[in-house]
């Protein structure tokens, strides 16, 4: 019951969110301030997002948090409850310097399993959704199961370059794969993998509202989420990522570092 | 008059092709065959599309010559008269792995210049033309002309990875920019540095048809187009290719190799 509440208004809540930084775009109304470095940007857009999302959720279900980029969420080490994992824009260098290739992300978590999943590439007019155990969605047309005997030579693979550093063995596995691709935006790099654009996605610096959506739906198509050692992945953990499909992720895992 | 004729029935062409691309996508008879190695790949679609044009180009136009892909063209070392240069699907790789990020590219060229030309994202929507002197547009936009002060430090940069091993220089140019992205077709690589996506591109091994009408888009709007050297590209002889934002370009070239 509570689920479907959720999933009715958070869809309504993305729609108005997707077509506010739509028309930010399209009236220049975007301004960039720096966070931590160069490419950890931030714009007010990015606040104005999840700002709205914090008011809609205090107000409709003050006893949920929120976990968000921008902090008008709360400190999160746990999730009990119900948790909104919310990034505003994901890719927010794509979003500045390129007006495509971000996305918002938002995944719902109840006693720390993932339920609900959202990715809205708003100017890419692709809205992906998942709900636990009822398959995964693009524009409403079924994501199919991911093959289980995919090959690396005849796979694309997403490896980005602070991951080809921390893990050299990275630099083999783009030698063997058919070709390599770099997006700039996790979440849909995420989604590349959920709809056998890509076969893997590594990524060696990860929060929680960068994956938060994404592994639910890359589960639910049958990929394999795990750190890049093979170990589970803490959602509210921020570290390493590996997301593939299931032949790929075992031959990719053989790699000696 | 010639090229008002020619620009009249390339567009006709163009989405008749787009269409039967489009078309074969949708009913799965794609069928892949492997050429000189796992990565150069062609399909039933890239002939077909091909020899449309072939056919098409020896009916109306039987003193011009076709200089394309799949080879159902002529031998050229020359572009004495009208020249139609063609890949008939670029990204060939995306084409059947992915399913988009693919275009097909057609420039023409007269005594050796390139007076029109045209890229087509069919599954992205998105047609790009330009006309010598006249502008470059997407989707009848004009595309405005690219900023000259631009900075590497905050550019985002596309550089495949045998132009890495090959120059390796280009570590330190990645290093230094904002990001690096790959998108596998160089027809939309190059329309990335042409809308101001991306600032600079470089590949290490394009022949004529990867090129020949992104370099007559990209000098429309102010990209400069040269070898990595810096030396001028001569569009018949395959080779590497550099093109950027004219103040990326030059902060480029003095990296030392």
């Amino acid at each position: 019951m509570i689920l479907e509440k959720i999933d009715q208004l958070a869809r309504e809540w993305l729609e108005e969110a997707g077509n506010r930084i739509f028309m930010a775009l399209e009236q220049s109304t975007v301004e960039v301030e720096a966070k931590s470095d160069r490419n950890d940007l931030v714009t007010n857009v990015d606040k104005a997002t999840e700002q709205y999302f914090a008011e809609k959720i205090a107000t409709y279900f003050p006893d949920h948090r929120l976990l968000g980029e921008e902090g008008y969420g709360e400190e999160i080490t746990s999730l009990e409850g119900i948790v909104w994992i919310l990034d505003p824009i994901d890719g927010t260098v794509n979003f500045v310097e390129q007006k495509r290739n971000f996305a918002i992300s938002l995944g719902i978590y109840q006693e720390g399993v993932g339920e609900l999943a959202y990715i809205y590439d708003i100017v890419g007019g692709e809205f992906y959704y998942a709900k636990r155990g009822e398959g995964a969605f693009v524009n409403d047309v079924e994501i199919p199961k991911l093959a289980e005997d995919n090959k690396l030579e005849d796979s694309l693979v997403i490896i980005n370059t602070t991951a080809i550093r921390k893990f050299p063995q990275m630099l083999s596995v783009i030698q063997k794969a058919r070709g390599l691709r770099l997006y700039g935006a996790a979440t849909l790099e995420y989604m590349a993998v959920a709809t056998g654009r890509a076969d893997a996605y590594v990524s060696a610096n990860l929060a929680p509202w960068d994956i938060g959506a994404g592994k639910i739906i890359a589960e639910e198509v049958g990929a394999i989420v795990t750190r890049v050692s093979g170990s589970e992945m803490v959602i509210t953990e921020k570290g390493d990522s590996f997301v593939a499909s299931p032949s790929v992720h075992r031959e990719i895992l053989r790699f000696e570092i």
